[in-house]
């Protein structure tokens, strides 16, 4: 059995939810050689999540950006940790809701994900420079 | 270290929180010949997830469908993807809240799990089909 | 490649968000010997939860506690699961949402976090004794 790990950065991107499966996947040819096995993945980071959601209507990355901001507010009025500004608290309480790791299976050299899954970045900040990850792989080679 | 790698199918369910632990491990006698090590398991879709949680009391099941579907409402007025009725937005978003992957340890041929745990599939579309799963086993054999 | 896996206790802590990455890595000196690798922890309980967030500013935490009791209620008319109090049905919904394991990188003998991730043991209960934990590292020796 083979373990590698790599950091890989994801580009600036502005506030929402962001499709990044082949942003991720372009990193990291190694894939290529695992027959059988798991990536795990860390953004390291606690003001941007990852999640796996529905890779094909954008409107699905809208709706969840909507629904986590109705969700976790801005400006409430009991935040003690403001120093970052109205963005900086509900950006830390997404990211535990949401969560900072994934575990993906891989088979055949691919990501071995639903017909409809994809990797979400999910940027809570309003002015985030880019974001890095930590990326494990291991498993069985060909 | 042995690795092992295969798909399994869950009935199909109503919408709701099941505890389907059993389901899942009778499909699975390779766990027996593992003395230490990790089960990880993906659902492969986006609109249900699984968790661990209570599997004692059915009231913790119904509870949880409940406070989802409170805190994710159906029919809001700002959901622009509701091209599969008014159980799709929040079925991604719930799926997205609760993850869909669970990782579990492996001790002496079994999930090594807390008295109460139990993994629950939770479906959270009205008229779901079979559920799939990507299940990856590794660790020592005895 | 290495697989070690051993039970360790956190001690029993006030409900709210408490950060024990110290009182977690104190207790596994085998980190030292993985080169490469990954860690995973099982928290054993479903009314306490594990996540990674801020480690410096203490009212990050306190906001979270805050966070989590406004965004799921105690004494809520519909809980049928009451048996252990109003901090019962909560605990569990809590847990998951937040999520029951963690999954972190080991690079050179150390977590693998960025520069503010730190470990919370998020304690759901008013009156909770310690908390188990099922630890598994596993990666390439020096």
């Amino acid at each position: 059995m083979n373990l590698f790990q790599k950091e890989i950065v994801l580009e600036q991107r502005g506030r929402g939810f962001h499709l990044v499966t082949d942003e991720v996947v372009i990193q990291l040819p190694e894939l290529k050689n695992i027959k059988t096995g798991l990536m795990h993945i860390l953004i390291k980071h606690t003001s941007a999540s990852i999640t796996l959601n529905e890779n094909f209507d954008p409107d699905v990355r809208s709706d969840m950006e909507k629904y986590f901001n109705r969700t976790v507010k801005e400006n409430e009025p009991w935040y003690e940790h403001n120093s970052e500004g109205p963005d900086d608290m509900p950006a830390h309480i997404k990211s535990t809701l949401i969560g900072s790791s994934l575990t993906i299976p891989i088979t055949n050299g691919k990501l071995n994900l639903g017909t409809w899954q994809g990797i979400y970045l999910c940027e809570h900040r309003n002015h985030a420079r880019s974001r890095k990850l930590v990326v494990t792989i291991f498993g069985d080679e060909e």
